[in-house]
C-alpha cells in the first residue's frame, strides 16, 4: 500500500478525498492536514462532516496536523491537495522542495509551462513535463494538477471529437453550488434564482481546455488552437455540472459518428477510472444532474442531446463536480503517477 | 374604453392576463372563457387563483363562458388567447370568421406566411400582413401572434445588434418552470436538478427569431438569414428566463458600442411598453431571475455580462416569461393594434 | 429463494421495490405488473426509470403483465403492492382469493380489524390477525399492510417512549415531495414555498399510530389510547420526512433517559432490518433530510434535538419516506412473513 | 415630516427599511449609518442592493456615516436599528444617552424589565414603560423593541385566542432563509434539505410571547403564564415564516368562534398598520409562503387550517419575516411612538 496524505483535509473537497480513499485498493491514508487552528484535534472534531456517507471510523480518530512538511510523516509518498489557491501557492512549493509528490486540485500553477495539467484518459503523456519541472525548479518531488471542474466535464468530449478537426467551441454551464465550496453560495443568492457569472471560471475553461488538448513539445505544451468561449452560470443544484456545448469542426460528422466517437473514448486501467469513460444517453432530456451525476461512481462523463446544426454539432455533457471534477480527479492522477512509476 | 375578452382565462397565463388588465387605461375586461366544464361558474370558482396579487373583485364575480364565438358578447372588440395550441388551432379560426380580432399567445400558426408575428418595438410593420391574411382567408377579424417566451427574451437584443451585421447566434437558456404552465414541470423533476431539453423550444427560437427579424415582402416575410442554434434548459426558478447569447457579426463592435446599441433600442409609446426597452446592467453577475425579472414592470429586457470573444460578442439576457414572454406580450400587441387603427 | 412479484411495478414506489429487491438474499423477482396499457412491454420500456442507480439488467428485460391473478405465475409466493389505493381496493382481494400473500404499501384497509398493520420491530405479534382474517374472509392468501410514510417515521420513537406512559402527542411534519408520487406536487407549488396541508395525512398519522401501538385482543387490535394531533406540511425536499414531535408522558424522564430509550429500541434479525433501529444524533441541528435520510441504508430512524419542556419531551425524527416509509417497509414485512412461516 | 435615520442601513434588514421608508407619509430618511469601512461612501456603493424593487435615487446618493451619535444630525428624531445584537448592545445606549428615540429590531434587551417590547395592535400600553426606563437609566431618549420574526407571526393569533383562556402552546416553524440575514444560511445547507434547529430561536418564541401577552404592572411586565414550547426549522423559502400552532385553552371554542376571534382582532390607525390585522383563509392549503406573504403589503398575519383536536385548537399562521417580522415592525413601532407623542 502507498501511504498518502491530504493537504486541507477538513473542507468540502477534503472530505470527498477522505470518502474516496476509504477502502482504496492501493492508497492508505496516513496524514490529514488543516490550518493551524485545527492542528492537534481529531479529524472528527476538526471537520464538520457533511458528506452523506458516514465518516470512516479510523480517519475520525486521526490527529490533524498543520499544513507543514515537518508535520507530515516522511513515509508518506503522495499528497493530495485541496487547499485554497492562495494558500496552495505558498505551501505546495514547500512540500515539493521537501521531496513530496503532490497531486493537486488547487487552481494555482495549472497553466505553468512545466506543470502537467492532466486527465489520465486524455493526456497521460503530459506527465513527461515532470522531468522539465525538476530541471527548472530543483525539486525532488513533483507537482501535477487536475483541471477545474467545469473544464474536466467538457474536455473528454472535445478530445473525442478532435478526430473531426476541432475548431471552435461555445459552451454554457449550469454549475452546482458545491463547486464554490461549503459556504461559497448563500441560499439568498440561489433559491428561485440563477447567477450568470462565476469569477474566473470562463477564463479557466478557455485556457485549461486548450492546454489539456495540446501536445508536449520541447519547452512545454503546445496548446490546441481551437477557440473556446464559455459562459458560466450557477444554479440551485447540489452536485453535478451540466453544460451545453456547441462545437464547430472541419469535418461534418453525423450524429451517429459523433455518438460513436464518444463511445470509443479510451478508458484507463486504473482503480478509479470508469469504463466506459463517456456514457451516451439516447433520451433527449438526459443527462440530468440529480439522476446522472453518479454514473460510473461519479467518475464518468455523461453525454446526451447530440444534434447537428447549421454550424456544427451540439450536445450536453455532465459530470460530478466534486468527484470527477475535484477529489476524484486528483486521486485518479495519483493512481496514474503510481502506475507510471513516479512514486 | 375598448372591451376585451380572454380565451382560456383560468390557466396560468390566463390569470396573468386578468392581473395585467386590472386597471388598464384603455382595455376593459368584458368576457372570460374556459372549457365547457367551467362555463356558468364564477371566475373565482373556475380559476384556482395562484397569482400573488389578490384576484380583482369585479373579475372574480364574472361568469365564465365556454370558448365559443356565440357566447362572447358582440361588443367585445379584442380577444386575448392563451389556449393550448391544440385547442387554439381549432377555436381561433372560429372567432376570426366571426369577425373578432385575436391577439394570441398560443404557438400555432406563428410561422404562417400571412400571420403577423410581432414584437411592437421590433417589427410593428409586420401588421401589414393582416391585409394579406384577410385576402387569403376571407376573415373579417385579424389574427396576430406574439413569439414564444424564450424567443421574445432574446430578439430585442439581436435586433439592436443587427446594425453590425448579424450572422450567427448560439444561445443557451435557463428557463423558469412557469413557462410550462402550472403543472408542466413536477417537483421531482426539478428540485436539485436541471433538464437539458424542452420539447419544440429550440426550433421555436431558431425559426421565430428569423421571422421576427425579417422584412415584409410581397408574399409574406423574408426571414433574416442569420443562423440560430439554441439549447434549452429548464431550471428551478419560478419566473424569468435567463439566456447566454453568443453572437457573430460582420463588424467587430466594442463592448461600449454593443452596450450603446442596447441602450438605444427604440421604445414604443404604448401603455404597457417599457422605456427603456433594454436595461443594461454593469455588474457582471446581473441580470438574475429573482432580482431582475420585474425590471420595467416585467416588460423590459435586462442585459448584462457583455464581453467580446475570439469569435464575436457574448452577453446574458433576461425577461419575465409570463409577462413580457406571454400575457404582457399579447396585451402590448393589442395596444399596438388599437393604436394603428385595426380595432 | 422465494419468488416474489410487484403489483404496480412501474411507478415511483414500484421502482424502489425493484431497486431494493436487486441482489436481495432471499427474494427473487419473478413478476412485474402494471396497468393494461403496459402489459406486454419490457419493464425498461414501461417504466420511465427515475431512480439514481441503474435499472437492473435482468429486470429491464422482464415482460410486464397486467395486474391480474391469472397473469402472475403460480410459483410466486409473495406479492408487494404499491398500487394507488383505489385500484388496490379492487385488485388486492382478487389476489388474496387466488391464494397469494400480499405485503402492501397501499393505504386502503389499513385500519380494518382483521388486517395486520405492521412494523416488524414494533408489533410483529399483530401477524396473528392473519388467522382471524382467513376465518372472516375465506382467503387462502394473507394481506398485511405497512403504515403511511409519515406514521412509520414517528411510531418507533413513540413505542420507545411508551415505557414512560405515552399520553399525548403533537407532531408537525416537513414532508418530501416523493411522498406524493412522481407527479403529485408540481414545481410551481413548491419552489420558494411550503404547503401546510396534505389531504388525509393528518388523520392517517392519528389513527395508524394508535393501531400500531395497540395490542392484539380477541376481536382485533385494542388501539392505544394516547391522543395524537398532527399538522402535515409539504416542503421542497426530494426524499426524507422530518418531524417535530412533542410528547407528554405520565413519568418525567430526563433527556438521557429518553436518549437511552431510543438507543435500546429493539432491532429484528431480518435482512433489511437496520441495527440499531434508531440512530440518535447529538448535534442539535441533526437529523437533516439530505444528510441523514440514508442512515441504515434508508431503513433506520434518525432522532435528534431531544429536549424536555414544561409539558414533556420534544425531539425531531427523520426517515427515508420511499424506503423505510414505503417500498422498504413492505419488503421488511415480507421478510417477517417468511421468517414466521407464513409463506 | 419627522426626520428619521437607520442604524445599520446596508444589511438585509437595513435595505428593507430603506424600501419601506421610500414614500412614507410621515417619515423622511435623513441619515444612514453603517460600519466604519463604509463611512464616507454613497449608500449605492456601500449597500450591495438586493431588494427586488429599485434602489430609491435620493437614498442612493446619501453619504453613509459611521454608527456614532456624533455623526448623525441632531434634527433626526427617530432612529431605526437593525444592528447585529452584539453591536446594538454597545451602540444603542450611546444613542439613547445622546437623547435619540430608537425603534429597534435587534434582539438584545428585549426582555429587560424597563424596555417596551411592542406590537402596536397587541400591547400598545407597554409604551408606558418608557417612563420607568427614563427613571432607571437617566436617558433623554427612549428604547423600544419589536419581537423576533417568528414570535411576531404567532402572537397576534394567540392574543386573539386569549379570550378563551390561553394555557398551553406547541408551535413548529418553517422559517425562510432571509431571517438569518443575507449570508446566514448557505445553499449547501438548504437545497433539498431542512434544518431542525435555529440557535436561540425557540427560547425567543417562548419568552417574548409571554412578555408581549403580559400586562404592565408596577415594576415592569407581568408575563402571561401560558406555557409555550417551540420547535424551529429552516426551510428553502426566501421570505415568509409559516408556523403550525397547537393551542390549549380553558374554554372549548368551535372552529367558527376561533375564526371569528381572528377576524375581530383589532387594527391600529397608523400608516403601516394593515386592516384587517389577521386575514383568515378558508382553503385548507393556505396560507403558503410564496403566495401569501405579501397579504396586507407584508404587514398582515395570514391564518388558515383551523381545526379542533382532542386537546384544543390547531391552525397555521404566516407573515412576512423581513417586513412584519423585522423592518416593518420597527417602522410601525415608530409610527406608534409618533402617534402617542413620544417624539
Amino acid at each position: 500500500m502507498i501511504r498518502v496524505g491530504i493537504l486541507g483535509a477538513t473542507g468540502a473537497v477534503g472530505q470527498r478525498f477522505v470518502q474516496l480513499l476509504d477502502g482504496h485498493p492501493a492508497f492508505e491514508l496516513a496524514a490529514v492536514t488543516a490550518s493551524e487552528d485545527s492542528a492537534g484535534s481529531s479529524y472528527r472534531d476538526a471537520a464538520k462532516w457533511r458528506v452523506s456517507t458516514p465518516i470512516p471510523d479510523d480517519v475520525a480518530e486521526m490527529t490533524v496536523t498543520s499544513t507543514d512538511p515537518d508535520e507530515v510523516p516522511d513515509d508518506v509518498d503522495l499528497l493530495f491537495s485541496s487547499l485554497p489557491s492562495g494558500a496552495a501557492e505558498v505551501v505546495e512549493p514547500e512540500f515539493l522542495e521537501a521531496g513530496y509528490v503532490v497531486s493537486s486540485n488547487s487552481s494555482n500553477a495549472r497553466l505553468d509551462d512545466d506543470v502537467p495539467l492532466v486527465i489520465p484518459e486524455i493526456n497521460p503523456d503530459h506527465l513527461d513535463l515532470i522531468e522539465v519541472q525538476r530541471d527548472n525548479r530543483g525539486w525532488d518531488g513533483a507537482l501535477i494538477k487536475n483541471p477545474n471542474c467545469s473544464t474536466i466535464t467538457m474536455v473528454p468530449a472535445l478530445a473525442a471529437l478532435d478526430q473531426f478537426g476541432l475548431e471552435r467551441v461555445h459552451v454554457s454551464t449550469l454549475q452546482a453550488v458545491s463547486g464554490a465550496g461549503y459556504s461559497g453560495v448563500t441560499s439568498m443568492e440561489i433559491i428561485d434564482n440563477a447567477i450568470p457569472h462565476i469569477g474566473g471560471e470562463e477564463e479557466k475553461m478557455e485556457t485549461e481546455s486548450r492546454k489539456l488538448l495540446g501536445s508536449v513539445g520541447e519547452d512545454g505544451v503546445d496548446w490546441h488552437d481551437a477557440s473556446v468561449s464559455a459562459s458560466c452560470n450557477r444554479i440551485a443544484t447540489i452536485d453535478g455540472h451540466l453544460e451545453n456545448v456547441f462545437v464547430e469542426t472541419e469535418a461534418d460528422p453525423t450524429i451517429d459518428e459523433v455518438a460513436e466517437a464518444f463511445r470509443a473514448a479510451p478508458s484507463q486501467d486504473l482503480p478509479s477510472a470508469p469504463d466506459p469513460l463517456i456514457h451516451v444517453f439516447e433520451d433527449p432530456d438526459r443527462p440530468q444532474p440529480r439522476l446522472d451525476r453518479m454514473v460510473g461512481d461519479g467518475m464518468a462523463i455523461a453525454v446526451g442531446g447530440i444534434q447537428t446544426t447549421d454550424s456544427g454539432i451540439q450536445f450536453n455533457v455532465l459530470s460530478h463536480n466534486t468527484i470527477r471534477g475535484a477529489a476524484g480527479a486528483s486521486v485518479l492522477n495519483g493512481e496514474l503517477l503510481a502506475d507510471r512509476g513516479w512514486l
